[in-house]
């Protein structure tokens, strides 16, 4: 037994290897690569990706799981079997099991539509056309559909496709969490609402040098712990985290010469994924255990900081100074209040999601959810969706887009194949808010309206995330880690209770 | 025929996507990766080079090569087949045959004992002590020579080993043109040394911005043709050249804060080599030809732009108007003749052969020829190889460094396992050489002494490297390519032409 188990380690250790490799290339091609290398870098990770999914499915593999006993009734192996290696084979068989249901050509189809879309996608979106990205987006469907049927459900097509993203998890169980959620967000953003007139914004002037802004997301990482021997940051379009080795996560951002406020809130967002990246257990390194429970679980952890902490009175007061230390000009008349109220926690509905407040974000992933779960059953024809993203917006956010690039092209999600992604953003909200509830009642400074945010309390936020969290990668399933972690089933109140709290105080409801 | 020859391209192509994947694995390693990653990191290029390994030495490859009819006698395939698909078998063929004869347990053996030996060698060379590294480059000797039986040759052990670096060279040739450059060096040195009084150095002095040297490197390789779109420069503790796709060339410097002359020169190296493989003919994309033909011919394009053309009149003069423009303070008594005879082309015997100059240069490399040689055929212990370079330096730079990181310490190359590979820094010098003589009849502007180089004129330059030696790749063998490009075969002759007629001229001679 335990000679077979080292075998699927050392065949794991391989995967991880090449997980990384890819990693780094796509890494390079969002920081670094020069222009006309893009085509052949997707060559080179298409092959990288073909390696790991032959060591996934390769037919020794799967005698490794018959000789432990993994089966559809034993995901986690034979009776016996210790923690970690349960898990770790819990890990390793579900993904194994769901590779060996995809015929390669549907992958390889799925691979070559999809890196189609992407191009398309921009263009529609630049020009506001759905047209252009329509064919593609119904081909994506069609396959996504036909994905699910290979992998089997029960129930639900969208099960096996929100399994990619939030293992274990079943739609049942998300659509009653958002049953429950959207009305009592949308009555929460109507009182709110009602009261807008209480804060009016602030805007801050000015050219924001770089460099300076690029000392500021350092100072960020270094005080939230951030291990630069073991990471680093750099700028790429879009904000990402990525792990290139075990002692390798980094991190990127982008600096907008006008606002400096949104490096900042995105450095704590991505600094809070690569605080969960680095603080794996030593005894994981380089397994595939070393990884997020869940998407929805990695985006609590980025989420936490950057909302329950980051956008706390006392973390905020903190940003603050290291702005007017910057740009002593241009925040001088900035008030640590006025930043709180005015500039980081104004609520207002938009058509963004990106751009959105704590409030709205959620509806702005239940839209999405409820459009793509109906594309999936067959529900909702492509061509319908401009028309039906319009009638979902005008019902969750009060608002409708007037043009497709603020509605149906808004996300590049869809053209990845990524259906079923969506409500792990949601998901990291409720988690973060449940975590954060546990996390004030052991380490009360952290408490966001009146804890203090020295450097111990960080360190001691911290530790907590670490030996709670962060240690355990994915030994335990998502919903296993938040029943130890808060004795509690994930339950979306803790995050209405923080917005009450929050908003409540805000806009004086 | 056909068929089987498609089959042979798609397994090369392979290779060449995980070749350039290992590319951008060892550029991020000295441009990037954050220090604890390093070990990993090692594991990750270790892992694709052994899926490289096995896609060279597997079976189906083996039965590809009899299907082309490739063998001993027939290495480049059954007659009939085209120039570069004739070409396409040989180079393949000639590591296939290499990696065939190398048993796995020689070649994991070695990259380990390589991999320990360059912490030693860093620990040896700064402590100055030989016995650190000693018993290391034992055990490297013993498995090269080890690797040389394995290999096979017919006269001499060094044969397999040069081939690594210089295909298709043997060492009989290239003795035989060390035999008659030596002397011709050494005298032209001594006379040299007679008249060193008429050149006293110049030097600037002050702190040169980091950023404003990166502009100028930025100027030097857009000057010289080098394309931003498919390729870049950063910065890593030693320059290099790296290829990471066939449209992903980049180089490194490094930014001396006293000294901004070292990165112009460094910077014109690598762009010479990046030049080299950002021309390689379309029709060879993506396949093992488009490699450089040789280490040597390789050097032949870095030299031929830092030292023919870089430190000729003309270019030095343009080069010091960037510095001028750059520091006009610190460079605003210095003359264009000044700094081509007393900073760039200055000829002084050092120990250091980086640091060395044109004359000189090659004498380092035939002392480490010497060597080596020696070692390898069993004529000269490990123990007695600090001696035995005191002796040689003696005799071939009249000078004796007083301590072994100057004198066998100095260099990585052997602790990287890097036999054979010194001489192609001199052949480089002396293709380049040969190369150039030619250039300055089809382009007489290019002449150094008189020539003009205006813009139009390195365009000129760029333009006849590109038609007569880049976008050939390695389609032809480096002796073959010295042959159709000059119409002779490779003769020192050409290069000690060219240090006569310079360095005649710069010590009145």
């Amino acid at each position: 037994m335990q000679d077979t188990l080292t075998k699927l380690k050392n065949r794991d250790k391989e995967i991880q290897l090449l997980s990384h490799t890819i990693a780094l290339l796509g890494w390079d091609q969002e920081t670094c690569i020069p222009e006309k290398s893009v085509n052949e870098r997707a060559e080179q990770i298409s092959l990288v990706e073909g390696l790991i999914h032959d060591r996934v499915t390769s037919e020794d593999t799967g005698e490794l799981f018959s000789l432990l006993g993994a089966d559809e009734r034993n995901p986690a192996g034979a009776p016996g079997l210790s923690g970690n290696d349960a898990a770790f084979i819990r890990e390793f068989y579900r993904i194994y099991k769901k590779r060996m249901k995809l015929p390669k050509e549907l992958v390889t189809e799925f691979a070559k539509v999809t890196s189609l879309a992407q191009a398309k996608w921009a263009e529609a979106r630049s020009k506001s056309e759905f047209g252009i990205f329509a064919p593609l987006l119904e081909r994506i469907v069609d396959l996504t559909r036909k994905k699910a049927d290979c992998m089997g459900y029960s129930l639900d097509p969208y099960d096996p496709l929100l399994d990619d993203f939030e293992p274990w998890m079943k739609n049942s169980e998300l659509a009653s969490i958002f049953g429950k959620l959207e009305p009592e967000l949308s009555a929460l953003a109507v009182r709110i609402a009602e009261k807008s007139g209480r804060v009016a914004p602030v805007a801050v002037d000015g050219e924001f040098d770089e460099r300076k802004q690029r000392e500021i997301s350092e100072s960020i990482m270094k005080m939230m712990g951030f291990d630069f021997g073991s990471g680093r940051i750099d700028v790429s379009a879009h904000p990402f985290t990525a792990t290139l080795g075990s002692k390798d996560v980094r991190i990127t951002t982008r600096y907008i010469t006008s606002d400096p406020v949104s490096n900042v809130y995105s450095t704590i967002h991505e600094t809070g994924h690569a605080l969960y990246e680095q603080g794996f257990g030593d005894e994981l390194y380089g397994t595939l255990l070393a990884n997020g429970a869940s998407m929805g679980l990695h985006e609590s952890q980025s989420r936490l900081w950057e909302n329950m902490i980051g956008r706390s009175r006392g973390f905020s007061a903190r940003i603050l100074s290291l702005l007017k230390d910057a740009f002593p000009a241009e925040f001088a008349n900035v008030t640590p209040g006025d930043f709180y109220t005015r500039m980081i926690n104004r609520v207002k509905p938009s058509f963004i999601r990106t751009e959105s407040d704590e409030v709205t974000y959620n509806l702005h992933i239940i839209l999405r959810y409820n459009l793509e779960t109906r594309l999936v059953r067959g529900e909702l024809a492509v061509a319908d969706l401009p028309a039906a993203w319009k009638a979902e917006s005008r019902k969750l956010l009060g608002i409708e887009p007037s043009n497709d690039s603020d509605g149906a092209l808004q996300d590049i999600h869809w053209s990845f194949g990524s259906i079923g992604y969506f409500p792990t953003y949601a998901l990291g909200n409720l988690y973060s808010a449940q975590f954060y509830a546990k996390l004030v009642e052991d380490v009360p400074d952290a408490d966001g309206e009146s804890g203090s945010f020295a450097d111990d309390t960080i360190a001691d936020i911290l530790c907590w995330l670490r030996e709670k969290i962060h240690s355990r990668g994915c030994t335990l399933t998502a919903a296993d880690l938040c029943g130890k972690v808060t004795d509690a089933p994930l339950d979306p109140n803790f995050f209405m209770c923080y917005l009450e709290r929050k908003y409540g105080d805000i806009y004086g409801l």
